[in-house]
């Protein structure tokens, strides 16, 4: 049967989602095929919706994969949870449809880049959140989100992971200010490599007063991935969601 | 010149607020006497106002050391948090009287303590937070937590670390619940050795419904060490604040 699970890592000890083969550094889905070999003694792929980078963190990665399991899918969480590293955890599993694809059904994936906005560095903050020094506009970042929203051609933000296209729908790109904290949560049709960061990167720039809102829809109306500022590190973004049909 | 220092620390990596003589592990009076040296080529002891555990985390942990320095305090302020490792930071620093002591001049300490109450464990919170997944009663928790206020001998929760007296005044006692998550604020003149994690411990007990509210007032007036439930762990917890004249 095919199983749909959903995860929650941190991505901290982890070389992203993508297994590598030769497996020279731990991946999440290394992790879990592993933990599936381990409890059934069968080779099963598994199928994610997102590939997120080294460092990258989810709260909702969705997973699909083929098993022969007899006993209750419940009974295969529990099992996968035991086995599983602390870093990685089920938290939901169901029966899928025979053809259920993680990635090509998903309608939209979720995203939320967390930033520390304070003037002082905080260790128990650090491992899941930017430290952004400079005090942040939010209004000026909010603005700036603002343009994102609709079907644009995001090239100066990522380059395709499968197929030519650069054209996504963004639906949703909100920034939030709860001092210290300033969340930006975008949620689009599909994502180019890295252009979560480098949109996150370049909206900081719009927060700190360097550029303004006007820039940041020329670099997007570009198309020329020299034109937008510094990728953010990884450690501040969080794959939330997935959506389907 | 006597500086007073506010510190926030990750305690995961370390072995606990004190100096070990010779130095085997880690620990945070290590890292900022060494900090110090580099700074200033001085042989300078730190005072603490808690002596917190190995794993234990601090946001509001008090220091003071004396210290030759003819610059601005906010300049040895940055030029600690520029030399000290990413899990340590100094968030506050002023002169103070040369006769201050953090640990003998303080009105009071507040530890937090923090629970992820769901029945999965969650990779992202995993390492500020005890994961508990039966579901725990916060009523009944409260219950016994209020049967803490006041002037007790709190012998059956821990040991004195200085003199002989297990007599301490608990000034507050919270049980807060915002699902997932419950936390279990304690101010008290002064804790005994491993009086919070022990406390805790027996109130999740409580919480449970392993033990009634009456138990639980039971073991506080046995006075008997061996009475109380399993320590609870320590990363669940946190030394918040130290309150001085």
């Amino acid at each position: 049967m095919r199983v749909r699970a959903t995860l929650a890592y941190n991505g901290t000890p982890y070389h992203g989602f993508q297994r590598q083969s030769p497996e020279r550094e731990p991946t999440i889905q290394g992790e879990i095929e592993r933990a599936l070999k381990h409890i059934t003694n069968q080779a099963i792929s598994v199928l994610g919706a997102g590939r997120t980078d080294a460092g990258v963190h989810a709260s909702g990665q969705v997973i699909a994969f083929d098993i022969e399991w007899r006993h209750d899918v419940d009974d295969l969480q529990r099992a996968l949870n035991a086995t599983l590293p602390a870093d990685i955890a089920v938290m939901d599993v169901a029966e899928a449809a025979a053809g259920f694809h993680p990635r090509y059904d998903a309608r939209s994936r979720e995203y939320r880049y967390t930033i520390y906005n304070s003037t002082l560095r905080h260790p128990l903050h650090r491992l899941y959140a930017l430290h952004v020094s400079d005090p942040l506009s939010v209004p000026a970042m909010r603005a700036a989100a603002q343009r994102l929203i609709g079907e644009h051609d995001f090239a100066a933000f990522g380059q395709p992971t499968i197929g030519e296209s650069t054209v996504r729908r963004m639906q949703r790109a909100e920034v939030q200010a709860d001092a210290p904290w300033v969340t930006i949560d975008l949620e689009a049709n599909g994502f180019l490599y890295r252009m979560v960061r480098s949109i996150v990167g370049t909206l900081i720039e719009v927060g700190r007063g360097r550029m303004p809102v006007e820039r940041f829809t020329a670099i997007l109306e570009s198309r020329d991935r020299s034109q937008a500022e510094a990728t953010a590190p990884p450690h501040g973004l969080c794959l939330t969601w997935v959506n389907y049909e």
